[in-house]
């Protein structure tokens, strides 16, 4: 990225040009489509029949899922999701992580822990704790760690059922990325999801941050966990940029909602946001975008481990694929968040040319998380930075 | 348009395209940017104040707006503004008409009675009838017909005080498009606006139907009534088909929101939403599409009209611009709808190439809106089918 100075800067933050920025195979297909037509699905139109097939496909079959709604944002994604969910159970009881974000409209901002205001807590919405094995209340070195996290959502599930208020359905960025970039181990989602289903609910399956390959070497981070959600969203990389957004589930679910609201949405499924959203698969393929996520971000996991050698602020270092945490803390042994070093260390790449972001109740763990074309050089280019940074910062 | 089989069809239906389908200035300014930078908000960014700029000048001064949200569709958009309107006022009331649509999401599904699945009505929404002179509660014959429409959203509002839920907003849409296309006089919204703000509720005006210039001599449908709301909604013509939409309002109601919930939208306002909506922009006032569709507008209305001399079916005819209802009854003097003859009519222009809608609760309303380029040479066409279609289905 170069900005209006002409500065460049490489991106090791941004998951929506998950293909990386001005694509051409995306662009053309935007530009080509766009020429040609640009309707609504109330036309029938091969496009969206087209990237349904494709992403079902994509799913593990023992999900069962054969249908796909299109949206335009991962917002509008959940939102809908949570409609389903509510119209399908007949209930109202929603469960996220602590920090969870899943949303701008009103129903998803109500998801949002992480954007509540101060004193805000809608009555049907319950917390459990991201699985944090580093600061939480069950820690990475006793056994069944994951497990005991797995099961706040069956402790959740009954206090709201305490309250009157049953289950509808659990969200999940199965990534926990807005939690800290937690990953948690196969057993956390096994658990929650024995849970969710012993209460009647659903789990959605939240992929607008961590889907389309990020991980490396799934498609669909829930996948790293081997559960099959009853539903999935997914937005953000979905076109490259192009507003487009997806839910897919199976049509026990979804037939009579949609059959009783009519659903339809304007822009959701048009012919050019299929196009790019084809493209994006298309070169997620071709270009071998998975396998290049699992091997550049294990190289970069293990760098940014290593640095922890020099720097003693590098607390914990989290993450899967082309998705890294590095949770910064003043002290090892107290491990107070070094929020104020997270920002400095954030400013400082910046300057020398480099965009990371910061995450995590604290804001102190550092983002990482690179368009997948992030390649092994420039892997390397951002260790050395962050190195210079953090020992530039050393007070 | 051309479908699969390469057979031609005018389009008098859509108003996504409102500068006309595949305009090469909007996807010439797509391609373009989408080449260069596709990133989010959380950058600066030229295109994103230029285009806030430009919808806050074509918006009267006496409104006083100065803030402009961006998002990705009229849903999100009523979505947003419902969430403002709430955190402003701290109240939970809402009024839309009896058969209004303003979204797809969960909050804006409960301000859209014509979805709503039988038997469901959300406590918190209260319905005023939409101001229909042909066969609604008040005749167009009746002096202040219009004002004793308005006045009935004073009476919801009382009736809702009395329930306990105060107004927050009311959300319409000047043309009463879904309610049958009802474009009342300027009497009407008036009225309303006077009753909502003695109740300290918002008035909403969502131009996402009948906005950017389709009234003709006016940007914003609003306008034609001469009132300033609060909060104006618009998206589907906005980027002739890129989805982009946005909330224009007054820094005293949304600035305190934004802080509290720190709104932030992914691909809202992106640099290419913003290069396809400045297009827009720039393509209706180039081409001078408002005046066409003055002119155009005028000449289909009276075209319509005069068909209505040989067509006994045809009960009332309404509309502004190039947005025209015409109301379909089986018998004059009884008015019935004759909602099976809409079907048929549009399906009859269909097969001879022109394609229309339908709309208001019975079905029976055509709902003739081509996008803005349509001509006087479009315009005698489209009289010409309907006249050969309304003759062909007499029986």
């Amino acid at each position: 990225m170069f900005d209006a100075e002409g500065r460049r800067y490489l991106d090791a933050y941004n998951n929506v040009p998950v293909v990386g920025h001005g694509h051409p195979r995306v662009i053309e297909a935007i530009a080509e489509q766009a020429r040609l037509l640009n309707s609504n699905t109330r036309y029938l139109h091969e496009a969206p029949v087209e990237l349904a097939e494709r992403l079902l496909a994509s799913m593990p079959s023992e999900a069962g899922f054969d249908r796909a709604l299109f949206v335009n944002s991962g917002s509008e994604a959940n939102d809908v999701a949570w409609r389903i969910a509510r119209s399908v159970t007949g209930r109202s009881g929603a469960i996220v992580s602590e920090f969870a974000y899943h949303g701008v409209t009103e129903a998803t901002a109500d998801l949002s822990p992480e954007e509540w205001p101060r004193g805000y807590a809608p009555a049907h919405v319950a917390l459990v704790p991201g699985p944090d094995g580093y600061r939480g209340r069950y820690g990475r070195d006793e056994p069944g760690w994951a497990t005991r996290y797995g099961a706040e959502v069956g402790t959740a599930v009954a206090a709201m059922e305490g309250r009157g208020t049953p289950l509808a359905a659990m969200f999940v960025d199965p990534a926990f990325t807005s939690d800290g970039i937690l990953c948690p181990p196969a057993e956390y989602a096994l658990e929650a999801l024995r849970a969710v289903r012993a209460a009647g609910g659903l789990l959605v399956a939240d992929e607008v941050q961590a889907g389309h390959g990020r991980f490396g070497d799934v498609m669909w981070s829930f996948q790293a966990s081997g559960i099959t959600p009853d539903v999935v969203t997914m937005g953000k990389p979905m076109g490259n940029g192009y507003p487009v957004a997806a839910i897919l589930t199976r049509s026990e679910l979804v037939d009579g909602f949609a059959d009783r609201t009519g659903f339809f949405s304007t822009f959701g499924g048009n012919p050019v946001a299929c196009a790019a959203a084809l493209a994006v698969l298309d070169v997620l393929e071709d270009e071998g975008l998975l396998a290049n996520a699992a091997t550049v971000g294990a190289r970069l996991l293990q760098g940014v481990e290593d640095l922890g050698g020099d720097h003693p602020s590098v607390g914990d270092v989290r993450g899967k694929g082309l998705l890294v945490g590095v949770e910064l803390v003043k002290d090892r042994s107290t491990r107070e968040p070094a929020t104020e070093l997270a920002v400095e260390v954030l400013n400082e790449l910046r300057d020398r040319g480099f965009l990371i972001g910061v995450t995590g109740r604290a804001e102190n763990v550092l983002k990482i998380r690179p368009p997948l074309v992030f390649g092994e050089a420039e892997a390397d280019l951002l260790l050395g930075a962050l190195d210079e940074a953090l020992s530039s910062i050393h007070r």
